[in-house]
């Protein structure tokens, strides 16, 4: 049965180390996507405490704990049905986790902890124990994953093949050398791992600057067949109704199907 | 120690079941790419036959074996150090393969047989037992994979981690759907198996119709950056000197390695 989902990857500005008021911003940036009918919402990576911090306690300093009264905040800007994913830097005992939280207006639904650190993140943070997760969301299998986590092909790809019906990944994407006129490569891998495993994939990333670094501003809508379906507007968020073929449904007719034609005894 | 190599991928014209005519037209591409002074060249999938076959008993006819004298003319048409890679329909025996050779001037470095059979080849061709394979040639370790084979990441990783220098992609890519202004997907996917693996990839498309097939003229060469080096100037052929890191380098400092920080107990 052919299914679609209106979806949304949500851009607001975030302050590095401003906890309360990055959460009044996504808590407006999710009112802003509800109002739009999104059934799914995406925030970006580390979006309630900015992420380029240069010392582990300066990062404690902007953590929040899975119980934090944020949370209810934030949940209470959703309407039923609807599943947001929002990164934060967690905070569980002595550890930090760069971590993104999946909720709903009346339940956490989980945590992912990002378990691939880029650069100098393994300063700052402890690494998670599992490549993505798929979460069980209102509308079906939700796969998440973190920045860096993609960029290894097995992520998406394990996701896809542990029934996942969508990804979202929530990034902060720092822009690096590309020729002129292209993408940048992490949208491209994005998109062919999405076509690949036949995995709609809603990224949210971060714009502007941040102590220097300049974001590659990837806030992307990837449909199944690896194509953007949808860009950000003038106010950093992209929104796109997916249509999606059956749950599971890999085949290319007449011949072929994308996971029933793999050879796993031979990778 | 970094080190280059001039590559081509070349397209000649060929005409499905004309193996004669094909051999002289794919000699004369090995002669240009030779003056053009390529150290390793690559031809089309089923260069030798063509592909649009209706049925057994017409690619079998267009089949040739390994030790055909084909493929010494061919070789000749090599100078010492230089690599080629030629895709053929392969007749072994009672059975047929979708296959390519991997030769110089003076050896028969090996064969590859695809492994993951697209559209109606199923009903043509045996299937190859290896995704992908890595011969040792003159300026190293030549993984070669065939098409369909590279849709599947896991092929151009498992290559990438047991060794490859650089990948040898012999393709007949049908035009599909896309949008306008889009490349290839097949091309987006071989991008990003590029990047996330540092493998550069020389890829030989088709280019015209056959049998009222249209090919997607896909012939490139990809940086092991992911980014376009070269595609075809107006007789088919794209050229490109790459240069590389050390062999097996794989890392991006200050923090990371794309193959060191990977988990592999987590996929």
């Amino acid at each position: 049965m052919t299914w679609s989902l209106r979806v949304a990857a949500t851009s607001p500005k975030i302050r590095l180390g401003e906890v309360a008021s990055n959460v009044e911003r996504i808590r407006a940036a999710l009112e802003s996507a509800v109002a739009d009918d999104a059934e799914l919402i995406v925030l970006p990576e580390l979006a309630t405490s900015g992420y380029v911090f240069t010392e582990r306690g300066e990062a404690a300093k902007a953590s929040i704990a899975r119980d934090d009264p944020a949370w209810a905040d934030l949940a209470s800007a959703l309407v039923p049905g609807v599943t947001a994913v929002v990164g934060y830097a967690e905070r569980a005992g002595q550890h930090l986790y760069n971590t993104a939280a999946v909720f709903t207006r009346d339940r956490r639904i989980g945590d992912y902890r990002k378990s691939h650190l880029w650069g100098a993140e393994a300063l700052l943070f402890e690494s998670g124990d599992s490549a993505g997760a798929i979460f069980e969301v209102p509308f079906g299998r939700l796969a998440v994953a973190i920045c860096y986590d993609n960029e290894f092909p097995e992520v998406p790809r394990r996701l896809a093949l542990c029934g996942a019906d969508m990804l979202a990944l929530p990034v902060n994407w720092p822009r690096v050398p590309r020729p002129d006129g292209e993408r940048p490569p992490e949208t491209i891998q994005a998109m062919a791992a999405a076509r690949s495993s036949r995995l709609a994939t809603v990224i949210a990333d971060r714009s502007g600057t941040e102590r220097g670094v300049e974001w590659t501003e990837g806030t992307a809508i990837i449909n199944d067949d690896g194509w953007l379906a949808a860009v950000p507007d003038a106010y950093g968020c992209a929104v796109a109704t997916l249509a999606f073929r059956a749950r599971g449904d890999k085949s290319l007719p007449p011949h072929n199907d994308l996971f029933g034609d793999r050879r796993p005894h031979l990778y």
